[in-house]
């Protein structure tokens, strides 16, 4: 038998084959279009048509995994999905049984396939307990215990954007959270921004020649070239990173904790100074023992966790509990 | 059949003969005596005459369960108990399995015992996914994660006390971590002491006629009668407990959060005010709809988590996983 996995982005659709054994077989990418029906119909079609293509190949699939931009909730089978428009509360799960009755689907958020994806075959291969912080345009973890995903009450567990990293309390956390506030990539690009209008004497590369406001990959890219500016900003990026990783260290004690998203990526030059930071606040047994790792899978994560939910273990949604 | 719970204190064991229905039928309350063997030989004690007890009664035990102050280690049964002399790794499963052959063991930190004995008889009851958090002389939590104690790689999980709690780190903070050196009872009465010190204008009941350094339960009581002292210290601590809060529900994603220990007590005046400072933190879901509850077993949650281990739901130990 075979496997089919879906990773449902904000800006394409990745669909693959997967064998039984892990092997990754077929793969197609389709760019996001349409939204709330038209885009259940999409992953439908993705889905059927991926599963045509491994009966024509002798090795037929007998189930499904999909990775959502959003919350699964699990007792509905239902997703919200915020940049999937249409998608506050979309029957995925019912429909996908539907198109495809003789599949097994399992559904999940996207950071809970991540840490699935790295535990099966990534940096954190083989972990029980193990955490894949996403810092991206926002901050989210896939959490592993005991082999398992964790949930919690409301599907919501591992919003760590929302860590409280030191008072005062700022109206400007009410949207995303503190930490995602100033840790995640815009508000990297916004410190940026501002340490380089508030002094007019900087004639770095952040001051751009075309007058934009520099970006997150910008910051980095300076820091690379020794600028002082970028090197302020990263590193208040890195003590925020290191109080998290502490927290998360502290509160779980994972053997592994693996970074990855858009920002690590190029923060991955920084992690051993993450480690470092996180060394000082954590408990000290914990943070002596956890691998901190920069995520194997990269782009391909959520693929490789959707095929790990297929598969089964820590699957939810159709295949019921791991 | 009934079952024995052993809650081994600071300062004294308590044990109990619990029915299979959850009735406490017997209790018995021993000071403790001795260190390392002759603690283990007294505990071993008072389990074999709580099932000689038993049986008499008709009733016979075929299991105990044992809450430790301290880490048990599921992979080698051994107890770190810091309180305890000689228990840096001590073999408290293999000897109480070696005193009463007959009887399964079970054994779990008391933080883990904590949040059993809520949600099995106290203020989480019926919850899986639920967290004890522990506020005394230190900060601990116990963590129930769909209905499973949280165990963590090694055994460490529920460090809250070691939560960053924001910038900048202080050397203080090694030995305890930073949450606990601040908001655990010497952190609240530490913070009095300073702050009666350094005014010396300040004619309150915080300067006491004994010249004695004010207590924890002085700084409750001199909240309760308006003094002005005691509500900046107690107001620093609400906004601690409240991000603390906040992040164990962000990650998390809990049906309800018990407070309890020394401190909680007289604290639980205040849990409507750490419950709005986390509703500013957190994840909005989450904190919307998470229960926050004072403990109702108070000094008997232990006790009350070691029956539920012995009863063999998210029991380690003898009995293997729940």
């Amino acid at each position: 038998m075979s496997v089919i996995a879906i990773d449902l982005g904000g800006t394409k659709v990745s669909g693959a084959v997967f064998r039984e054994t892990g092997e990754l077989v077929h793969r197609e990418v389709r760019p996001v279009d349409g939204v709330g029906e038209a885009m259940g119909a999409g992953v439908a079609a993705l889905m059927r048509g991926l599963a045509a293509r491994a009966a024509d190949a002798g090795d037929p699939a007998d189930s499904v995994g999909v990775a959502v931009p959003g919350i699964f909730r699990s007792g509905t089978g239902r997703v919200w999905a915020p940049n999937i428009g249409g998608w506050e509360d979309y029957p995925l799960l019912a429909e996908l049984s539907a198109a495809a009755p003789e599949v097994e689907v399992g559904i999940d958020s996207d950071r809970a396939c991540y840490i699935l994806g790295e535990s099966w075959r990534g940096a954190a291969r083989g972990a029980r307990d193990a955490v894949f912080i996403a810092v991206g345009t926002g901050i989210g973890a896939g959490v592993l215990v005991d082999g398992r995903v964790l949930r919690g009450h409301g599907d919501v567990a591992g919003s760590m954007g929302w860590l409280a990293i030191g008072p005062p309390y700022r109206e400007e956390y009410g949207a995303c959270g503190a930490l995602e506030y100033h840790a995640a990539g815009p508000g990297i690009a916004r410190a940026a921004r501002r340490l380089v209008a508030g002094d007019r004497s900087y004639r770095g590369p952040l001051r751009r020649a075309d007058g934009a406001a520099p970006t997150t990959a910008d910051v980095f890219e300076a820091h690379e070239a020794g600028d002082a500016v970028a090197a302020r900003v990263l590193d208040r990026a890195v003590a925020l990173w290191g109080m998290a990783l502490a927290n998360v260290v502290s509160l779980l004690d994972p053997e592994v904790v693996v970074f990855g998203g858009g920002v690590f990526g190029p923060g991955v030059r920084l992690l051993d100074r993450v480690r470092a930071e996180a060394l000082r606040w954590g408990q000290p047994i914990s943070m002596a023992r956890v691998r901190v790792e920069a995520s194997r899978l990269g782009a391909d994560a959520g693929l490789y966790g959707a095929a790990r939910l297929a598969l089964g273990s820590g699957a939810t949604g159709a295949h019921g509990g791991g």
